[in-house]
């Protein structure tokens, strides 16, 4: 039935669905599960629950959380299908062939769903994500405005839409500026602590035969990571090299030499993301883009 | 039907009955709604949301999270006839009428829920809680040691059983050392960084009157806003007064003097209150009291 619906060419419009018919009386939020990891107590997924938090209770909508593991299938047509949730916000989600696969089912079946800071273009999904390349653009070119030259980035994995985008931005500030991007200094991080911390052995390196004189890094929690890193090999941020963030998460506005970094606004993404889908007097079809802000702090 | 139950004195022993028969897979977390106050990310909630979530991912139950508005009637029953959840946990329980009415009914009824952070001891309700009167006690007989012996306390509302549990230890601590105890160092605020801030002035007056020379605060929030407010009269926790927290939250690890606190196994609470519900070898009847942590630093 499905199948020759879409031979026709006739796919269910999200959009014009998208006021759920109330039967759960819950929206669904699909997070990823990584055990032992407190992940509530991560700033980014904190925030943007907060404000899917405050919009749903707006709504009259309860809360139900989804985790999902790493690897397990992602049958999230099933929320619906049993009745579980009747609109539901995906969060971490990846560009692989499981979860497209699974958006794609969504889509297809007219189920209400909305993405937060993870966008697919040609899919025409609603979205809401902030905007990434400005953002970096933004901050690279604070670093060229502070004397650097040399600037590393440390990115996030490859699937998520933010990592391109950060890309982007870094290198339209270096071509701006005449300098030539070299893919020597792209290094990868996965948003942990840990994985900035690691990456302080290969940047070491860099700096001490002087191919490095700063780094952006594109979140606050791997740039904490590293500053700790590279106190081991010896390396100041903010005196031997200039070191940028992203998030403008608590812990960079609290740790010594404070972060400069991105403000993103999550709390609010997380709440135009809820609204989209259950406020009625809501039109805000397809991707909405919020902006960002660079923070100067003590680190360039 | 229930009445005549009740009446021949038969009450379903929700014991008995916690191994929930799975009919919506989910298990509801009720929580406190306090607009604008981005819930998730405060360090009470994430790590008892985290431990949660672990555990309910562990025994495969999704998470329903239910904000409950102050004022608003408490019908947690309902929660169950409804079907949407199959057991459920109870956080920032209050000592009230319509709170106690409406465990009271979850009980009578049979169905499956356990307390965090909040006794009623009467009742015999699956509890998870820590050893709030021994942690106060710790800290302040941690001041005493320290020389100090006006000792002011700035504890949490009187619905919470932990300001009970708190105001005893304190007393325990004074008494044992033949430091008379005072009413006119007890103050109340609200848990919040503001309600801390503003309790700066009733306590400056205290501490410039030399009728106080420390003070033990009920939460790491409090005590820190109170740090902040005292700062603007030109008292310096740590130099002018002895200062300690409670919660061993990140900020009272970063804040500047570093707070003395109290640690208490949040996550730890949450994962045990869902296997209390959950897990089915778990043997774990009525009240579990975790142990808590005294932790020095700069402000004592």
């Amino acid at each position: 039935m499905l199948e020759a619906a879409k031979e026709l060419g006739y796919v269910p419009n999200a959009l014009a669905q998208r006021f759920a018919r109330r039967k759960s009386g819950n929206v669904g939020v699909i997070l990823p599960f990584v055990p032992k990891v407190h992940l509530f107590s991560t700033y980014y997924f904190a925030e943007i629950l907060s404000g899917i938090g405050e919009a749903a209770k707006a709504c009259n909508y309860d809360l139900l959380l989804i985790f999902r593991e790493p690897d397990s299938p992602r049958d999230y047509a099933k929320l619906f299908r049993t009745q579980k949730v009747d609109a539901c916000i995906v969060l971490g989600a990846q560009n692989v062939v499981e979860e497209r696969a699974a958006l794609a089912e969504l889509q297809e079946e007219g189920y209400p769903f909305c993405l937060v800071n993870q966008r697919f273009d040609e899919e025409g999904y609603l979205t809401v994500d902030a905007d990434h390349e400005s953002g970096s653009y933004e901050a690279v070119q604070h670093l060229i405005a502070k004397g650097f030259k040399q600037i590393a980035f440390l990115n996030g994995p490859d699937a998520f839409s933010s990592s391109g985008d950060r890309l982007a931005g870094y290198k339209r500030a270096l071509e701006e500026s005449g300098i030539r991007h070299e893919d020597e200094r792209i290094f990868t991080g996965n948003y942990s602590r840990k994985s900035g911390y690691e990456a302080a052995s290969r940047l070491s390196e860099g700096i001490r035969s002087k191919r490095i004189d700063a780094v952006f890094v594109a979140n606050d929690r791997m740039a904490i990571g590293l500053m700790d890193g590279l106190r081991e090999y010896g390396i100041e941020a903010g005196k031997d090299i200039g070191l940028i963030g992203y998030d403008d998460s608590d812990s960079s506005r609290i740790v010594t030499p404070k972060l400069s970094t991105v403000s993103v606004p999550f709390y609010e993404m997380g709440r135009r993301a809820a609204l989209k889908l259950l406020a009625a007097e809501t039109e805000e079809p397809g991707n909405t883009i919020l902006p960002v802000q660079l923070i100067k702090r003590e680190t360039t």
